[in-house]
């Protein structure tokens, strides 16, 4: 597609297992400033590393020191040969914001998604969050289920605590 | 939680690999009703055993013979020693539409993703499937991210083909 840099940012890397403490300040982070629950670092760093480990889960970093990352989960799909890609978590430290380092990162997010061979990526945002909502559709992401004409087709992510 | 039924559905069951031909032939009617892309129930029945195999996909049947199903992806949460429980496919066949497979199939999931240690369960849907977002919500799944006096919360969900 088009809407993919040509050239990969070089502020933008691919997480290892070492990054583990790194990722878990950012995540952290990222909670603590919207207000929701979190383990805490620790708990998160020995998390992260497990996942990492076990291959469907990738991390890319953006900054040095990192000061963004996007956390992708990959499973192998029911309909087709391929990955199902889930971007689970996007997030740019608020003094660091206006730099590109969200469009960078999500550039990184479809060119790696692509390359595990997922078939397609999928998320949640909030209505209100237009900043992150302009970002995504600028990059193609749409809420419509197929269906661009009609504006009752918009899907909504539900979940349950249980 | 009290909108879970005391006494299991007799109409519900889990299903084994031996019932892959089944659950392929109506995921392939899914699909097929909803105009859907299939890759036909060979490739499905197949797939779904493997998923079956690999303990990380879980599937519920409804009626005898089987005329809806719930399909169940599980995988490890990044924020918490639990579970994540994504509602990839639910489904009933339009002739027994009407009898409460549905909730019975939705009582089950939410059973099952308790007791498989799911700290919750989430899933997409359009804004026009009225029903199903009402059966959704009479079971407590909500579309605002934790902010039920924010009509301008809605979660909505993105997709992006690749």
């Amino acid at each position: 597609m088009e809407t993919v840099s040509e050239r990969p940012d070089p502020r933008i890397r691919s997480a290892g297992p070492g990054d583990a403490e790194e990722i878990a300040r950012l995540l952290h982070d990222f909670n603590t400033e919207y207000e929701e629950p979190t383990p805490g670092p620790k708990f998160i760093a020995e998390r992260v590393a497990e996942l990492l480990g076990g291959g469907e889960t990738k991390v890319l970093l953006a900054g040095d020191p990192p000061a963004g990352l996007a956390v992708l989960r990959f499973r192998r799909s029911l309909w087709s040969p391929g990955l199902e890609c889930y971007l689970a978590e996007l997030y740019v430290a608020p003094d660091r914001r206006g730099q590109g380092l969200g469009r960078a990162l999500m550039d990184a997010v479809i060119d790696l998604a692509r390359a595990e061979g997922a078939d397609y990526i999928d998320l949640n945002t909030a209505v209100e969050d237009r900043a992150a909502r302009s970002l995504y559709e600028s990059l193609g992401f749409d809420n419509r289920g197929g269906h661009p004409d009609d504006p009752g087709a918009a899907n909504l992510y539900y979940e349950l605590e249980l």
